[in-house]
């Protein structure tokens, strides 16, 4: 039985490549996306979900429309200069055909997983404002969900909008903690574990054979030109591919457990905090009785490229 | 010649450790201790610096008497869980025949270091209060100081007080930020380093063979029975002898370098947030242009014990 999962989504190239990765896994059967600001703003988050499903040939997958901006800080700007002004590097896709769900996203969440106890997984890319939405209009949902698979975050390793914060937490670093502090089975695939798998272009290239594959390297182009200014390697980090990655082979990854919260004010603002200490503290502190986080602190990243090549290359 | 040293101490039983192992190594000279508060109150401090300066039979050294309290937060109170209530884990030493120096302690430190330009090497071992209270008084020690070899922090580890702090950084962390993020040559030792090198009891014990180290060996019982209780080893972490190790011998530590901020709100209270990542920043934030802090993030531990013992025991 496939993993039924909610791809809770900015694209975004590396929204793309997941959301593209997930629908031709067989492991995973995606029952909807959720749109959000962060590398686009969400009204063109929403158009370029509806447009990759229907270049996928998916277009019966519902869309639901998102938050507008984060919880109580203030939206900054989309990430243009990561993405492109389009959010799928220039690269134009046919208008969509179809529309998006009625619903907002965070009440599409809310039903999708009470009409479906035990069965979803929430996989959020984005930042964490649907979620902590869903959670406020019903808690109920912590119980009822499979799994929260989040990408995002960073725990033993630097932020990449600043030393302290990774951009989907840094987006909204309230929602954030929430989601971290709700008693429900959540996995943090974050910059530990993204920066480490890398598709350099040549991988990217070879990705052309199928058609999917080919909009991939196409995509990837602006991607790999804001790494070269950013990172000083002409290659791609694996960020939202790697959640998807998780969901279809965990045995991937290396988790360690430990509660987390996010820093909500200061130059801290948006960092993943993390007790691995496994200590019990003299002290009651913010950490203390919270649910651990299974955190990514490891890959094995040789073959999840090679899971990701293989399954994009037998795609359309 | 040996480097001209200050200790700035809150004793403490691995103060004490740390001052008996400086005193009986010819690569220090140690010209004053100054006092802080922390492990106890400063007026403790202050009568156990004098009480070990005359028990290692060198009353000549000054002690300057240090500041009651920290920049901006409230003193908590004393580690007496930790250290005792006399700070040397019960273990009674006379009472001091000489006096403190008449200076306050950042004075004292500011006389030294402009008295002796490019000679003074300030090793703060307690929370950083002096240090910043130094630098208010006399900016240009900051160009006329040798080194600044902190212990304190937690770089890429959790703290020791909550997972966010260090207890010498939690206990004054505008102090810490304005130390860190001071323009001189600095070098974090902390609990990334000082939790790797275990004394264990049955090491302890074989200090007995010197007069300072059975006294070693009977102030760290009470230090002992606290790691059992906060980390489940009947053992001591060597936290403030790790910074004279590294005067001693650099070449026991693994440095990496990176700017550090200290965050001074919030949960993160205390956190010393480090900017391993060696990356140019999109945009400015908090770390940029800040000058690197050398931090410890290894150490050859076994190096470290033998050289401990070796000039423990060959002292009185």
């Amino acid at each position: 039985m496939p993993k039924k999962i909610i791809i809770d989504t900015d694209p975004g190239i590396d929204d793309a490549m997941a959301i593209l990765f997930a629908l031709c896994s067989p492991e995973v059967e995606v029952i909807g996306l959720t749109t959000i600001f962060g590398n686009v703003y969400t009204d063109l988050a929403t158009q370029n979900a509806l447009r990759l499903l229907e270049f996928a040939g998916r277009p019966q997958i519902p869309v639901a429309h998102g938050a507008a901006r984060p919880l109580q800080v203030a939206f900054d700007q989309p990430a243009a200069f990561v993405h492109g002004q389009n959010g799928l590097g220039e690269i134009v896709l046919p208008t969509p055909i179809a529309n998006a769900d009625p619903r907002a996203a965070a009440q599409f969440i809310v039903d999708m997983i009470m009409a479906n106890p035990g069965e979803i997984t929430l996989v959020p890319v984005g930042p964490l404002t649907n979620i902590a939405l869903a959670l406020a209009l019903e808690p109920r949902i912590a119980t009822h969900v499979a799994e929260v698979v989040v990408m995002g975050g960073a725990a033993a390793v630097n932020g990449n909008v600043n030393p302290a914060a990774e951009a989907n937490i840094w987006h909204d670093p309230h929602a954030a903690d929430r989601v971290f502090t709700t008693d429900w089975p959540i996995t943090m695939i974050g910059l530990d574990v993204t920066e480490k798998t890398i598709m350099q272009a040549d991988y990217l290239a070879g990705l052309r054979r199928s058609r999917t594959g080919a909009f991939i390297d196409d995509i990837a182009r602006f991607y790999l030109e804001f790494h070269q200014k950013a990172h000083d390697i002409y290659a791609a980090y694996t960020h939202d591919p790697s959640a998807i990655a998780y969901l279809v082979d965990p045995t991937l990854f290396t988790l360690q457990r430990g509660p987390i919260r996010v820093l909500c004010e200061g130059i801290g603002l948006g960092q993943t905090l993390w007790d691995r200490s496994g200590r019990q503290w003299g002290r009651p502190n913010a950490w203390s009785g919270r649910r651990p986080v299974k955190v990514g602190i490891d890959v094995d990243s040789t073959r999840l490229l090679a899971l990701y090549q293989q399954r994009i290359l037998a795609a359309d």
